[in-house]
């Protein structure tokens, strides 16, 4: 008898992208006992002695709710169990910039790399489906495109460090009917039930009403829309990135605006957003709306004297070039 | 003292929309007698004599509910009274293909293309941003990337007939306000309350959810998400078209391998789905599913036989090159 279905996908998953590293490469698997991680977990001390490959895993004690150490403990247990060698916890202090999720993120990240570097291996996150889902629906709000609806990477760097998510593909219901077929007891995270993080009202809330407007298959949806617009936003940076080198303008410096209207739309807000990154706008605050008023002095110019954009800089539109200035500078470099 | 300010807000973008007309071109706006298309007609038969335009209106009675014709009718005295020249009604009937809304539209479109090619006029139609949030909501539920996520074009034609969107940049509550400042009383259509409908699910039920959850301005985020990525599939389908000419192979048909290999895959994805379509598989029925399987005769090639496609289409990878078939027929062209 084969094992249970959904063990079975999770295996299939964690195998492709065992045999997708290269020769020699270690895995870290980072579990914080919830289903996912350890229904990854379970897959990768399964697989990796198959595919020749050593797996340790490690799980972070975040320090932010009580007996948290011992949650760590119990999932290191686990992880040795199962067979992962080695198996260990990591507890770090989160710090408060950026909010509470992005803290706890930072520090989370910095123990992963620390720990990947100290053994030389690849990380394993078990971000699923429905995780990418949310993450889509997190980027809708902020509006800004392709680049915001794209999601997590399946495969990504932090430095020297790889990451890999080997069950991006799958939903929550696989990693738990996984763990249940394994009699592995998942770890319910009581901050995946708090209604203050927008990221469980997604899930709670907003993903429900979704289904319930649009029928089932919304999550599958939205992942197969990032990764879509993740392909789209890669091939338009590059083209962007190709296009701004064009329209650079060597001499005086700026951008040649022949050259710029002669792009597609796309394209040109992207590279008109570059600009305006690299004389000094601050790419956090640099809204479309700015990029929109950018385009205006390129397409639909009717004598506008400048626009002016976050981080004091501003652009004019002189003898056909697009010139960008901080402010409190004269068009010519002098200070006004 | 001026206008009301929604009334201003929706006057200055039809003014906006009237000065982008070619000279001498007529208006036809399209009156529901709801709210948005009411604002609508109010603003242009308020501008379009200060602009020089000659500018009537229309409603269609689709039959569909007891009073329609009745509801038709005030809805044209009320274009009257605003000063719209003509203004009348044409009653259709709606059938039943591709499902109710669906059918609506149909028989809606098709009057509107006829009356406004009897008056040799644009249409002008009152879909706001909130309408365009939940076409791009719609879209979500396709999953099939940026062109099911672009929304509704804010100009595009039909044949002969150019429609415009003059207020899809505007809210349903400045819509409504403007209603009541000019004492106008909007026709509530009872077919906007009825859960049967999708899209009156995602207004009274998903929207809602989702700005719980993110907070205040998710409508406006996703019609801003709809215009980039409309700029994005402008881009690359262009792209895309080109490409396909370039990979076509002259002589024994087909596609050059390597030359799709060298494509970005946002480019490559849409040159084999292109592909796929010209060999004949229905555009409806191809999934991203099978052009993810394209891809993989492409760039992840171990020696698969081929990949079947919908619409009998079977796709074969031989001596460099990808070839379609219509299935039960040899590579060689010869009946099997």
């Amino acid at each position: 008898m084969g094992p249970d279905p959904a063990v079975a996908t999770v295996r299939v998953a964690v195998r492709r992208a065992l045999n997708d590293l290269p020769a020699g490469a270690r895995v870290l698997v980072a579990c914080s006992g919830g289903a996912d991680s350890l229904a990854l977990a379970a897959a990768v001390a399964f697989e990796a002695p198959r595919a020749g490959r050593e797996a340790g895993g490690v799980t972070v004690d975040h320090g932010l709710q009580e007996g948290s150490a011992r949650v760590a403990d119990a999932v290191v247990r686990t992880m040795r169990d199962l067979g992962l060698d080695p198996a260990g916890s990591v507890a770090v202090t989160v710090g408060a910039h950026g909010g509470p999720e992005n803290a706890a993120r930072h520090a989370r990240y910095t123990a992963l790399d620390e720990a990947a570097g100290r053994l030389g291996a690849v990380v394993f996150l078990g971000h699923t489906l429905d995780d990418q889902a949310e993450t889509v629906l997190l980027g809708l709000a902020r509006g800004s495109g392709a680049r915001s609806l794209a999601g997590m990477p399946p495969d990504f760097r932090r430095g020297e460090i790889r990451y890999v998510r080997p069950i991006l593909a799958l939903d929550r219901a696989t990693t738990r009917r996984a763990c249940l077929a394994m009699d592995l007891e998942p770890w319910d995270d009581p901050h995946n039930e708090d209604p203050a993080y927008t990221r469980v009202r997604l899930r709670h809330e907003a993903l429900p009403a979704l289904e319930k407007a649009l029928g089932p298959g919304v999550a599958a949806a939205l992942a197969r829309t990032a990764r879509l617009l993740r392909d789209d936003a890669e091939a338009l940076d590059a083209l962007a990135a190709r296009a701004y080198a064009d329209v650079l303008d060597g001499e005086g410096g700026g951008l040649d605006v022949a050259a710029l209207e002669a792009l597609p739309r796309a394209v040109r807000t992207r590279v008109l957003r570059r600009a305006a990154i690299e004389a000094g706008g601050p790419a956090g605050t640099l809204a479309a709306v700015h990029v929109d008023e950018l385009d205006r002095l390129v397409t639909a110019w009717r004598g506008q004297h400048h626009v002016d954009l976050p981080g004091g800089v501003r652009a004019l539109r002189r003898y056909g070039k697009l010139l960008f200035r901080r402010r409190g500078t004269a068009a010519d470099g002098r200070r006004q």
